[in-house]
């Protein structure tokens, strides 16, 4: 992509009311747009990585047996009676378009319904559906930019089961699925047991990143034999981690996803029955596994920047390389396009600063804050001997390659 | 994918409230699940169809210099007032969630203002920025399945120039481009000349598909040298072509895609202004483009379907072929499970009936319904001489041809 045809562009400083890291970094280098508190606009840049985000969790998902579907926004309140959550709980955060339409804030009801119309017998189970989303939510405070939203990209697999034993071996197959989404987006999380909240009466878990900024606090084990939100932790930190016995501490973090069994709870309310082998009708066994890719975005910049900018994880980022031309002379004009060609053929995701008006200062600032991986500068001087500077975002050592080692490098 | 793991199940019946050929093939193989009128959710199969026809409309935007963006559902009434289109016109028809928040039934508020916040000078001027996402609108007769949502995805992409010959230019460009993505979708599209409702005074352009039960009315040149659509239309069906001299006809149809020459109504009501090249401030120029897929997929299916069911074009099909197997013995099972495995590796998109509780008879009858271009049947007849039977969907002739052909015939 050239930089000269962007339509956005770097701005020197955050809007006034955007307190948190994530919403500074990401608005000022072009990535977000804020249309109202907790709504943004993905804009090229940020689109890259939201999309990134979310084919790593389809593949993943694809890769435990989820199917994909998408269902609406429009949610029926006669679905929601059912369950008798139209009004209370979920409810009183859903949004409402009249008296029968809800704005979908999570899709229990919904995905039931299509289950009890498909669902019969035992051979038909279990089922891994899954969606990729908008979701709408009240918020009183949608402050911390992509953190929590009204509006929303959220990923939530849904599984149906004719046991519990068959249930419970799935919600361990999507803690592996869940932590390695985390790693590939560059995030380390803690298992933590929490409140079920409005879905279910059972402990649940969350996935939780810790970083300064996070709205929930936790108690965890350094070596994570333990983590508990302190909404249900019943130890306090600097007791004893009961397998290691080292002291637990207390954090904040972030939600980055949580995974619920919901048991029976919405499969009884709405009569999703299945006939078992012995012939006789039993509920449906149910979990629930939500990850919010924006959410995940906004995480990944609270954890990885510098005072300069962000630091992409190599898998999310969005390109592989920034490739800057620091003269504007006919020589480094014509080797710089060429080696955007070159690239750009041999399957490198390339950010091209082709830009004239900027002087090579700005542009270094302006990557610094955009926060691609590789940086490869091109200058008279270094063309001399076929080569071009290379340096990662994150160290601050310079390397003179050939300009026919670019492609090795970055990939 | 294995029909024994399928979510849905084909359905002898159409849900009765559905008049229209799309919803009732669509409902019935599978392919979406209504949850209200003009609210569908996309099943397994459904949302298959729907990423391809996106991402054929994406790969054709992006060859004319688009650039992806995704804005939010959630407008801002504020915005809404500056073109004084809160109140009547669009207004009329946007859902709100309270006094401050509408449902965006279009997005020329919301991009006009993003561009006036990063475009000042001619030099950054065009820009072609599109997205697809979900779109609402207050339909009173949303009773033909996908042909017209409540809530339905749009592709709408949206230019900006800082004269008009250079709109022009795009314009005629998008026209081009437009005609490849219908045709790709296996549909004969009219350019018609219509009236521009709320986004324009000027006439615009609609890309119209002639069929039975469309909604739209346009007397058309057989020779597609005229074609305007009866509510702008100043001549008569039997009157002649002003080129050709051939009778007009008359003829129902469906609006796949529009194109508004929007000139300067957007960016002087909201002052998106941007500094010539002679240093003089000016508004600038706009149009705007837009293609339902949704509706784009329902169309399909109205012009694409025999009394058995969809016949799918090749680019936008789920599969490429439904590989049945009519036996259920050791022999049969295995082979017929070693091409499935073969094909996927080779990169054909292979959907498997590999169910044994099915006759010969209901898994043709359900494959005819759902439509797949071709069809391979894998029974222990024929493979003794190394073959299996391939059927093209809308061809009564079958052919043996021996194994290791299949993947080069179905490709």
């Amino acid at each position: 992509m050239l930089q000269s045809q962007f339509l956005t562009k770097v701005k020197k400083e955050a809007p006034k009311d955007e307190k948190s890291i994530n919403a500074q970094f990401l608005t000022r280098a072009g990535f977000i747009y804020k249309e109202m508190a907790g709504v943004y606009t993905f804009l090229p840049l940020g689109l890259r990585v939201l999309r990134k985000i979310e084919n790593i969790i389809r593949e993943e998902m694809e890769k435990i047996g989820g199917k994909e579907i998408s269902m609406t926004i429009f949610q029926p309140k006669s679905l929601w009676q059912e369950t008798g959550r139209w009004q209370g709980g979920m409810g009183e955060i859903m949004y409402r378009c009249d008296e029968e339409i809800g704005l979908g804030p999570t899709h229990e009801e919904m995905l039931t319904d299509i289950i009890r119309h498909y669902v019969n017998s035992y051979r038909d189970l279990p089922q891994y559906i899954f969606q990729i989303q908008t979701k709408f939510r009240k918020e009183l405070r949608a402050k911390s930019g992509l953190l929590r939203g009204r509006e929303f990209s959220m990923k939530d697999l849904y599984s149906f089961h004719s046991s519990q034993q068959d249930f419970l071996k799935y919600y361990k197959k999507v803690i592996t699925s869940y932590f390695r989404i985390f790693k590939r987006c560059g995030l380390e999380a803690l298992v933590t047991q929490a409140s079920g909240g409005d879905f279910t009466k059972d402990f649940t878990h969350e996935f939780q990143v810790l970083t300064p900024d996070g709205e929930d606090t936790i108690i965890y084990c350094p070596k994570k034999h333990f983590s508990k939100n302190t909404e249900v932790a019943d130890v306090k930190k600097d007791q004893k981690c009961p397998l290691c016995q080292n002291f637990l501490k207390e954090g904040k973090a972030v939600e980055v996803g949580n995974i619920f069994p919901l048991g029976v709870k919405y499969s009884e309310a709405m009569k999703a029955y299945f006939t078992d082998k012995d012939g006789q009708k039993k509920p449906i066994i149910m979990g629930c596994y939500g990850i919010g890719p924006s959410r995940t975005m906004g995480t990944v910049v609270e954890i990885h920047h510098d005072e300069k900018g962000i630091i992409w994880p190599k898998e999310i980022a969005p390109f592989q390389m920034h490739l800057i031309k620091v003269e504007n002379n006919s020589k480094v004009n014509k080797i710089a396009n060429k080696i955007y060609q070159d690239l750009q053929k041999q399957g490198v995701e390339v950010l091209y600063d082709d830009r004239n008006e900027k002087t090579a200062g700005q542009k270094f600032a302006e990557a610094d804050l955009i926060g691609i991986p590789w940086r490869v500068v091109v200058s008279e001087k270094t063309l001399q001997r076929n080569s071009v500077e290379i340096k990662k975002r994150d160290k601050n050592s310079l390397k003179l390659i050939k300009i026919t080692q670019i492609a090795k490098y970055v990939k």
